[in-house]
């Protein structure tokens, strides 16, 4: 089994959640590959360079002054410092972005009714590569750049890039993709922590939607988990970066699959 | 044969250089290394960020905030801009720091009389798994930045990176190490851009030494090369970055072997 794992900026931005984490995903005895996206630290970098920031629907338009400030703290800072944690927790860990390896291949999306700037949407994923470092004992650490091939990096989204990295896996072995975020899992009510709902597929999704139970930021993160278990990913969990180890064991978080 | 080949400032800081000395590098047909340093890319960071920098020797005084900016201007910016443009141009590359896959295991520098802060002394280079990746037919492009395997990256002098690279390499396959300048070569006459000697070995050197010859900043270029060649590099080319495919050929720059 792989396991491709999400965590996004709720954990990168705290120095203990981010220790807590690595330290139950260094401890997964199995194949596996760390996505990580922004968190604060880019604002902050943007904000002390006196580069303004411009997010649209929660994306961030990305100028090449922006983009560089990405670069930077994406695949520079948070990166690198995740590679030399996980040495230190025993785990030989790769740090890469789209652009090493020509892992991801992206075409700068087009400009419609806003211009998002250097911002990728992904056509290509080297799954033959990443694979290659797996079967070595090195787990791919990727930092949400990729490239358009011709010299130009592109700032992607990080939950896209790890539904297209899982899929590319599934070609060699089971994967089981998990998105790490600030919640238990998907919750029956959006109040109580404690109703988490163990699984779903797309039928109990039809039905929870059709009844008005899912929360509308929930909605899109569940429609891409149904679109890449379709795609061969065996599962997409959705639950919270502190109970990773249980969620290997399939004790914690909501478990989405086509079954 | 393996081409390990450092890049400095001078290349770096210059658009114009860096493309020209990419194509060079890309149109190398042989197993390559690239190593680059830093240039003037960090410091302009560093002022922008109020964060004062410090030489003492021509090294580089790394605080926290001072390893901060390395490892984001160049593991990440120049690091990433790299490989993206070496993938337009048909050679893939994987950009790597001295943390990734374990390469490079430094010890942070005692402190002497000066307290370089988070700066290493390279104790181990991983030269298989740089070795695998040539024979996959991807080029390592190294930033200078190694760890210690205790979490903590360390800024690393990008010269001693290349030598240590070229003689672990050179277990696997005959090395040619190549450093790039601003000149063409060790000049007989510092003043006479014309006067490159072509090659040299220890028993010239120390002629010329002897004589008075040898430019004070050359003498630990050439000190350091006839180390690395004792160690087991076939040749080390001192030349200018421009004329790459002439010391490829054997017929630009200074040529520093056992012979």
């Amino acid at each position: 089994m792989i396991y491709v794992i999400k965590i996004g900026g709720n954990i990168i931005d705290n120095p203990d959640n981010l220790k807590g984490f690595l330290g139950h995903f260094a401890a997964i005895h199995s194949h596996k590959v760390l996505i990580h996206g922004g968190g604060k630290l880019a604002n902050q970098l943007a904000e002390k360079l006196n580069i303004p920031q411009q997010m649209v629907q929660g994306r961030r338009v990305t100028d090449a002054e922006t983009l560089d400030v990405i670069t930077m703290v994406y695949a520079g800072l948070i990166n690198k410092n995740i590679v030399a944690d996980l040495s230190a927790l025993g785990c030989t860990s790769l740090g890469v972005c789209g652009a090493d390896a020509d892992l991801i291949l992206a075409d700068k999306r087009l400009v419609a009714e806003i211009d998002y700037g250097f911002v990728g949407d992904i056509k290509h994923v080297n799954g033959n590569t990443l694979f290659g470092w797996l079967s070595q004992g090195i787990s791919p650490v990727i930092s949400p750049v990729s490239h358009n091939g011709q010299g130009q990096l592109l700032n992607t989204n990080a939950d896209t890039i790890a539904s297209v990295v899982a899929v590319a896996l599934s070609v060699y072995e089971s994967v089981s993709l998990i998105y790490c975020f600030e919640k238990m899992g998907v919750l029956l009510d959006v109040l109580d922590d404690t109703s988490v709902i163990p699984t779903l597929n797309e039928e109990n999704i039809e039905k929870l939607k059709e009844k008005g139970l899912i929360h509308s930021g929930m909605l899109p993160k569940l429609e891409n988990a149904i679109k890449t278990v379709k795609l061969g990913v065996e599962s997409v969990v959705i639950g919270h970066a502190d109970a990773l180890p249980e969620i290997i064991l399939g004790k914690s978080g909501t478990k989405i699959s086509l079954q």
